[in-house]
């Protein structure tokens, strides 16, 4: 283990505590050391809100937040008191090393939590060995909660020895793994979990009235920065069927990416060429997107982008043909919405509606699985 | 203090320690001592969940829920031992005696909790006293949350020995409190909360149609019992008007039901006659619901029954004419939607629906509490 002694105070962070910090009440309060992974631009949205509230979580739930390390692909910055007042990603790092940062981290104090704002598989390979220490997770990662399964159960396991969260892992800051959780652990029964789970593709649904094409519309989607960069990672389906994974396992399905049946709307001889060559050829989107909005309009319903799994985890993702009175096919434009079919909630599901994507409710999410764990730490 | 040697084993439970109850891994297991005050359908309905799941949350979340007493208002009973399992309400009681029944829960180990599953506002009397001495409240009652806000402020002032939860106060099992509480402890703003907050109301505007009169609908909803035994609980507005201040006081508003404008549909000449003498005249609805019906219609739009509380604490409660595309005129027959609106969820609001009344799900929702709770509490 490599020494701390490598992490001299940081040039940019001034080694006094935080004027903000002085204890008010000293008994019953607790420390919560917080390591951030990824400040980009969820993880500095969540800085912000961090940093806003630090003092009044301090005075109002006794819960002290001190910001100890923050760690990208290449730098890391570590501190031995709080930064979070004065960390900024201009500050002098030193290359990053996890290892190096972990044991940083890991001496300081009785309740450490890291935040992992990637998107990274590695990263999330890292979990469970973080979790057997004592660190808690917080993350609106994905890959760990849809990917190997295997992994998942020894995250699972590891449950005994510190908390994981990923509430904002599913449409941002919605409240929507916690009441699945709450459903499940309160002994409901879980029918099927329907939604839609992707709000660009509801735009692009919405908006997609024939008076343009398909493509054209993509193409103001992407403009507007409501697509990703490359959008074929919004229409491929499998964010969407990510979210849907990660909502059954915390409904204690054992399921994985490969029970769920995901229609990709990219042509097959667009799905590897370059950026440049799919933005070039997008048309070739255009035949089959006209057929399905001739379909909806012939049933009288409207086309929508849909993602079902049910009681035996049995997931689908796709265009749907909606008829215009469905719960799904009246919601706005962008909306992500989640509708919880459940024993006690038969005749009437539980809908939860709202924005599901942006770095500041992605950020609130997290910051909400952050206080969820703060609230079960015992005073040392 | 009367001696606990009150209470000797009721004959109606058996002294053993419950076989379900065999701990399977003793370290890190947590006892909840639970009282319930008002063993009514809401209250048996949350025994039997309790009940059901009882052995899952031993084994899966270290939680030794332990049943030690049950009140009402002419009796009570209490055990030595868990009595979950077992209780009844054909049990042998004792004469009702609160202090009695409160000083058996204290003998009940570090952590008790009582249910408060009336609607007294006695009962809300005792809350502070209780929470002084490190008992947890959890209740659907909307007496606390909604009555004298120098009650509501000893509730809160008392926050600091015991937790006090009231989620299934407003709209049973929907996440509503939790979900504000968590959008205000993250940081955000509010601006607004508007929804449709009763069901009967939600019901008895939906069907409201011209096709026959308001007062031969609301027999109908009598009959079927979606009313309250005395239709003019729900149309006096009041029930909602307490949900919104309970709501508003939570967000950390100082607000008082004074404070909500409440339009009362019940004419002034049957506000205070007998429920046979209402029923025979409820005819004297009709005028003025036909005269809001025709003023919708005229306005292209649809009448529902709003709730709306602003940032500064105005509230206020009744009929409104909603344009057919607006997110409240959309909602099926009975359920519930709550909007929030705030500074993140500004160009769109979060939207939580769904039935919002109803044993089950009042239940549901006061278990989330109970488990919220247990998962705060510390292995002694």
């Amino acid at each position: 283990m490599k020494s701390i002694a490598q992490f001299p105070p940081n040039p940019g962070l001034v080694s006094s505590p935080s004027p903000l910090l002085t204890p008010l009440s000293v008994h019953r309060r607790q420390q919560l050391s917080l390591g951030l992974i990824g400040p980009g631009r969820v993880g500095a949205a969540l800085l912000q809100q961090l940093r806003k509230n630090q003092l009044r979580l301090a005075e109002r739930f006794g819960v002290e937040l001190k910001l100890y390390g923050v760690i990208t692909s290449k730098k890391m910055w570590a501190c031995e008191t709080d930064g979070m007042q004065y960390w900024h990603s201009g500050n002098e790092g030193h290359p990053a090393d996890l290892e190096t940062f972990e044991n940083h981290m890991r001496g300081k104090g009785a309740h450490v939590m890291l935040i992992d704002c990637t998107a990274s598989d590695v990263i999330a390979d890292y979990y469970e060995g973080w979790m057997r220490s004592g660190i808690h997770i917080v993350t609106p990662n994905k890959l760990a909660g849809s990917g190997s399964l295997d992994r998942w159960q020894r995250i699972q396991l590891a449950g005994n020895s510190a908390q994981f969260r990923q509430e904002a892992a599913v449409c941002a800051g919605l409240p929507v793994v916690q009441t699945l959780r709450d459903l499940i652990d309160t002994g409901d029964e879980l029918l099927s979990i329907e939604g839609i789970f992707s709000g660009t593709l509801a735009w692009l649904c919405h908006h997609y009235d024939g008076s343009c094409s398909f493509s054209a519309l993509l193409r103001d989607a992407h403009a507007l920065a409501y697509t990703e960069p490359d959008p074929r990672e919004d229409l491929s389906g499998m964010d969407v069927a990510r979210k849907l994974v990660i909502l059954a396992r915390e409904a204690g399905l054992s399921i994985s990416l490969t029970d769920v049946q995901v229609q990709n709307l990219v042509p097959a001889c667009l799905g590897e060429v370059s950026t440049e060559t799919f933005f070039s050829n997008m048309e070739a989107l255009d035949v089959m997107m006209g057929q399905r909005l001739a379909e909806a309009r012939a049933q009288g319903g409207v086309l929508r982008h849909v993602g079902r799994i049910d009681a035996e985890g049995h997931g689908r993702v796709g265009l749907c043909v909606l008829p215009l009175e469905h719960a799904l096919a009246r919601t706005s434009a962008t909306d992500n919405v989640i509708q919880f079919d459940t024993r006690r909630y038969r005749e009437n599901p539980m809908k939860i509606q709202g924005p599901g994507a942006g770095p500041e409710v992605t950020a609130a999410g997290i910051f909400a699985d952050l206080l969820r764990i703060a609230s079960t730490l015992r005073v040392e």
